[in-house]
């Protein structure tokens, strides 16, 4: 399940649909948006000297991104909705941990990510979440995505692709967000797809789902 | 303030960035989606027959374009947010008139839009608008975008271009949605873009609130 085969080589600055840390020992810089105005396209890639730091914001990642996944089963399990989770971090403290809404709410924007993202506002009492991370247990759609941006949330760790959930039936406009589109959202906002086990886990949500919640 | 300009010409198919139907007589048929598939970049363009009827449609757009236009000096003047409103519309009569209510639930994802079909479900006690309509005051951000392509409503008609906006200190993000991106979400939307004064007046909204409203 590794994106390795489509992961920037160092040094060869290519353009990437997203800036994706692997578990090698390499690392996208995101740079501030005054100096990515340029260059909003190629992200600098350079080799990462510090290995074991990587593998702690992998364990980190791991760790949050897991939680997600388990709302996304906890959702379907409850029949709030479709099988997506998100978790809203700060500090390395879980500011709030949600799931997909829609049915239980009657409303097509309670997506888990718009939920986490609305909820963590609340709790902050601030429109901004900009010393916040989201993970999200699938890719987000346009409307998360924009969420996600518009909160300023400064990094996105998301799991399953698109793919796998448009495979149980889900609606293809989900990929339309990360691929080639949003020029102007991807300009401040560190984005990571998952790889290895983690991927694996969270893309497993749909095909263990499927027969669980019915499609709206 | 006519877009004239760039409308397509009746016959020539070109690859329009949005579906326009201007005041003149000329229309664009969005094809049903099955239809649509192969050649989702190339609505039928053919002069209509019927101008008495397009007349009718432009006083009946006019008059619910400018309720979402008043709804946004509202949000405005009653502090609840943005200059933005959007008005959900079934069977020709108003469902929900809504504004930007982003300042006063402390929620980034309280645009006008998201809000309007929120409530609409709400009111309607239903998942999909598929019967219904929106009259935004704005062209939508993506995030908004979304949740009008998740609600299924069947036609958007929209006032300002996100320019006008854009021009009084709104994110460029908003611009995302409808030009040349998001290519799912524009397979089963008629999306007009208004003209002439009805357009004028939605983007002299910005002009008029923009010392009115805390920029958020």
């Amino acid at each position: 399940m590794g994106d390795g085969d489509d992961a920037p080589a160092p040094g060869t600055n290519p353009i990437p649909s997203v800036i994706a840390a692997s578990s090698t020992a390499e690392v996208s810089v995101v740079l501030p948006c005054s100096i990515q105005d340029s260059q909003k396209e190629s992200p600098l890639v350079v080799p990462c000297a510090i290995p074991a730091h990587q593998e702690a914001v992998q364990d980190r990642d791991y760790k949050f991104l897991s939680k997600a996944v388990d709302e996304a089963y906890k959702g379907v399990t409850c029949g709030d909705g479709g099988p997506f989770g998100a978790v809203v971090v700060r500090n390395n403290e879980v500011v709030v941990s949600c799931h997909n809404m829609v049915l239980r709410h009657t409303d097509p924007t309670a997506h888990a990510e718009v939920t986490a993202v609305r909820e963590a506002c609340k709790k902050l009492n601030r429109l901004e979440l900009s010393d916040c991370e989201i993970f999200a247990s699938c890719e987000p759609c346009p409307m998360c995505f924009g969420a996600i941006h518009l909160s300023r949330i400064k990094r996105l760790v998301y799991g399953a692709k698109a793919e796998a959930a448009i495979a149980v039936g889900f609606d293809d406009f989900i990929a339309d967000a990360i691929r080639g589109t949003s020029y102007y959202q991807k300009a401040n906002l560190e984005i990571k797809r998952a790889d290895g086990s983690v991927a694996a886990i969270a893309e497993q949500v749909f095909t263990d789902t499927k027969e669980l919640f019915k499609m709206y």
